[in-house]
C-alpha cells in the first residue's frame, strides 16, 4: 500500500490520536505506542502559553516520535480559530492546524460558514489546514478547492461513540475528493473504523473511544488493526451485497 | 487472550474458512495461509466417496495444518444430514460436523425443527455438532441444552454479503450462551466480522466474502485483522453510545 | 381494497389490538373505538374461569362489536398452550387461538419447536390457529403447511417498541406466504406499522404502543391511519430506492 | 391540533407537493386533490416568462385552491437564485420562495454557503424564504437567525426514495428550531413521512414518491394519512424503545 500523503508529508499509519480525556499520561503514552500512530492532535486552547505548568502536554509526549497536529477545539468563531492558529505558529508549534469552529456546546457540531471563512484566511497565510466538518459533500468540495490539505467529516457527534449509522454521505465525499478524507469524531468501536476505511476514507482520527475504553492500550491496538483491515478490504475489493443467498458450496450436478 | 475452546480442542485463531467458490486452488491455499485460520469447512455432498477424482478437496489441502470441519451443505432434511455425517465418519474424515439442514434454495435459510432433530441424533451418536441456525435465541439455547458444541447463527443469508444490519439477536444469543457462538454466513466485509466479535461472538466462519473478493489473499488478511480487532475491543470494553456529544478536549476553566 | 380474509372471516380493518397494560377500561374502550379494529386479543391465562370476578375483561368489552382472539400468553410449553386453548373452547369463548409458546421471560421470544408441535395438535382438533413466531421464514412456511390460518412474526421483542430495524426477514416471509402475515409485537410508532404494511404484511397486532402511549386514543387513531397508509402504498407501488439523486424538476433544455 | 403557521399564513395540511415528474396533468390534479395539500411548489426555471406556452403549469393548476410556492430548482449559485426569485415576484407570482442553491448535478445537494448568502439578500428584500438544506443543525440555526420562515432539511438526496435511514440530525434540528422544520427530498414511502413527523418535523414536502408511484392518486392519499399519523403520534407521545421485552399481558400472580 502507498503511504498516506498529507500536504508534503507521508504517513504509514492511517490512524491519528488525540490527547484529551485520558485517565493518565502513562496510559496515553502506552496507547499511542500501541496504536502505531504517527500524528497526534492537541487542543491549543488547553495550552496556556504564558504558564509553563499548563504546557505539560507538550512536554509529556516525545514530539520527535509523533507529528503534532494542533487543533482549535473550543473556538466558537472563525476569528477565535484564526487567532489561536496564528499564536500556535508564532510559538513555533506547527503551521498545521486541525480547524474546528464549533458554536454549539451540546452536539459540538461545526459551523460550515465559519469553517470555510477561517480556512480561506489560514490557507492564504500558508497554514496546512485540516478542517473538521459535518457530512456535507458540497462543503467538502469547497474546502478542497480553496486549498485545504484534507477534509475531516465527522462520523457522529464528538465523543458519542455512535459510529457510522449512515455511511452514504462519507461515500459521496470520498467519491468526489481529491484530497485525503479523514473521518473524525464519533467512532466508537473498531467496526466503525473499519467501515470508514472500507468506504475509501484515507484515515481516521480517534480519541474518546480509545482514551475512555476499559483498557485503552488494548483498544488502541484494536483500532490499529481495524484501520488496517478496512484499508486492506478497500484495496482488495469487497463482494457486492446481494438481496438473495448464494451457496458457498454450490451443489449443481451433485448426485442425490 | 484465552484460546477458543470447542469440545476438547483449542484454537488460537477465531476465524474459520470454507472451501467453496474459490477461483483456483492456489488462491485458496494462499488465502488460508494469510487468514491464519486453523479450521476449514468442507461440504461433504461435494465429495463423491466412490470416485477418487472428486475427492480432490481432501487432497488439495494439507490436513495436518488445518482441522477439517465437514459440513452437510445441500442436505434438505434431518435424515439426509444424518446420513451424510455418518458416512463421513465411517470414511474416517471426522466426528465433527457443521450441521446444515436447508430446505430452501433461494435464501438458504436453515430449518429449525430439522436441525434440532438431526442434532439430537448426532449428539447421541457421539458427534461433535456445530449447528447452523437462524438468529433464534430460543433455538440456540435448546441446541446447547441437548449437547451441541457450539451454535452458529447467521449474520445474513449465505453469500449475500449483507453483514449484520440488526445485531440485537446475536447479542441475545451471546448473552444466553454457555457454548461458543460462531457467526456464520452473510459477513461481507471486515467491519461485519469486527462487529460480530465486539458483540461477544467467539468466532466467525467466512467463505464467499474472501473467496470472491477482488484479491482473496488480501481480504483473508483483512478478515484476520478484523476478527482480532473485534475480539480485542470485546476484551478491552468499548465506550457506551451516547445521544449527545462529549468534548474530547474539555475546556472547562479555560480562560477565554 | 379487498377485505383481509382469515380462515372463513373477513375484516375491513387490518389492525388488531390487545387488552393488556391499559391504564383504565375507559381508555381501552375509547382506544378500541378510535382504532377501528374488529378483532381484539385476550390472554386466557389472565381469566380465572372458576372466579366470576376475574372474568372482567370478558364483560368489559362488548363482544358483539369485536371478534375475540384468545391468546396463550404466559404458556411456556406446547402442553400448557394446548390445555389453555382447549379450556377456552370448552368454555364457549372461541375456537380461534393466537398461539404463544414462550419459555423465556426476559425477551419473551417464542419457542419454534413448541409452537409447531402445539399448532399441529390444535389444527387437528379444529382450531383456527394464529401462531406467534420469530422472524423465521422456514418455520413460517411449515406452520402454513400444517394448516395454520396465519403466521404472526414479531417485529421486535414484545413491548420493546423497537419497531422493524431489519425488515428483510418479514419481506421473505411475505414473499413466501399464502396465508395472511400479521406483524405482531415490537411496533412502537406509526412509522413501524406503515413499514410493515408497505412490505406486504396483511395486518398488524399492536398493544403496548397504544395502551402505554401518552394519549392512547390519539395513538390508536394514529396507528389506524398508518396501517391504512402502508396498505395503500403497497397497493399503489412505491418508487425504487436509488443511490443517486433524480431531479424533481428536470431542467434539460432550459435556457440559462 | 394547531394549524401549521409559516410566516403569516396558516395551513391545516402538513403536506406540500411538487409539480415535477408527473405522467400527466390529470394525474397531478387528482393527486393534489387526494393529498389534501394546500401548498404546491413550482420550479421557476421551468417557466419561460416570455413564452406563454411554457407557462402551462401556472394555468393547469387552480391557484385559488393552492398557495403557490415558487422554487429556485436548477440554480447553481446564490446570484442565480436571487435573480430568479426577484423575477418571479416582479411577475406577480409570489414573494414566497423555496430557496435551492444546488451546484452538484449528481446528488443535487445544496450549497450551505450559497444558500445562506442568498437567504440573507432575499430576507432583506422582504421575501418569505424557505431554504432547502442538508441535515446541518448549525446552518439551520443560522438561517433561522437571519429571518428565514422555515428550514427545509433533506431526508435523502432528491428523488432517491431512500427515506430517513439516520434520523439523528433531523431530531437535533427540530430540538433547536423555533421556526417550522419541513422535511424535503428523499421521502420514498409513507413510513418515511410518518417517521419525520414523529420526530417533530412540522411538515413534509413530497414530489417524486407520489408523482412516480405506480398509482399516484393512491399514494397521495397514503402520504396524507401517514403525515397525519406521524403528527398524531408526536402529539400523543410514543412509548420509549426498550432493550428488553415487556409483557403485554403481565401474568404476575397468575395461578399456574
Amino acid at each position: 500500500d502507498e503511504p498516506l500523503k498529507i500536504a508534503d508529508r507521508e504517513f504509514r499509519s492511517r490512524l491519528i490520536l488525540g490527547t484529551g480525556k485520558w485517565r493518565s499520561n502513562e496510559e496515553m503514552l502506552a496507547a499511542l505506542e500501541a496504536s502505531g500512530c504517527e500524528m497526534v492532535t492537541v487542543a491549543l486552547r488547553r495550552i496556556d502559553f504564558d504558564d509553563p505548568k499548563s504546557r505539560s502536554i507538550l512536554e509529556v509526549i516525545d514530539w520527535t516520535k509523533y507529528q503534532i497536529l494542533p487543533n482549535t477545539a473550543g473556538c466558537r468563531t472563525a476569528e477565535e480559530a484564526i487567532r489561536v492558529a496564528r499564536l500556535a505558529r508564532a510559538m513555533g508549534l506547527s503551521n498545521w492546524v486541525k480547524l474546528e469552529v464549533i458554536p454549539d456546546p451540546k452536539y459540538l457540531l461545526p459551523d460550515p460558514i465559519g469553517t470555510l471563512e477561517a480556512a480561506k484566511v489560514l490557507v492564504k497565510e500558508g497554514f496546512v489546514v485540516l478542517p473538521y466538518i459535518n457530512q456535507d459533500p458540497v462543503l467538502a468540495k469547497q474546502l478542497e478547492e480553496i486549498g485545504c490539505a484534507t477534509v475531516m467529516p465527522l462520523a457522529s457527534p464528538i465523543g458519542s461513540g455512535q459510529g457510522l449509522p449512515d455511511f452514504r454521505w462519507i461515500q459521496i465525499i470520498v467519491e468526489q475528493a481529491s484530497v485525503p478524507v479523514i473521518v473524525d469524531a464519533g467512532i466508537g468501536a473498531p467496526s466503525d473504523a473499519a467501515l470508514a476505511m472500507e468506504l475509501g476514507a484515507d484515515a481516521c482520527l480517534i480519541n474518546t473511544a480509545i482514551a475512555q475504553a476499559g483498557d485503552p492500550v488494548k483498544m488502541a491496538r484494536a483500532m490499529r488493526l481495524a484501520i488496517e483491515a478496512g484499508r486492506l478490504c478497500y484495496l482488495a475489493g469487497r463482494i457486492p451485497k446481494k438481496p438473495y443467498a448464494s451457496a458457498s458450496s454450490p451443489l449443481e450436478g451433485v448426485v442425490r
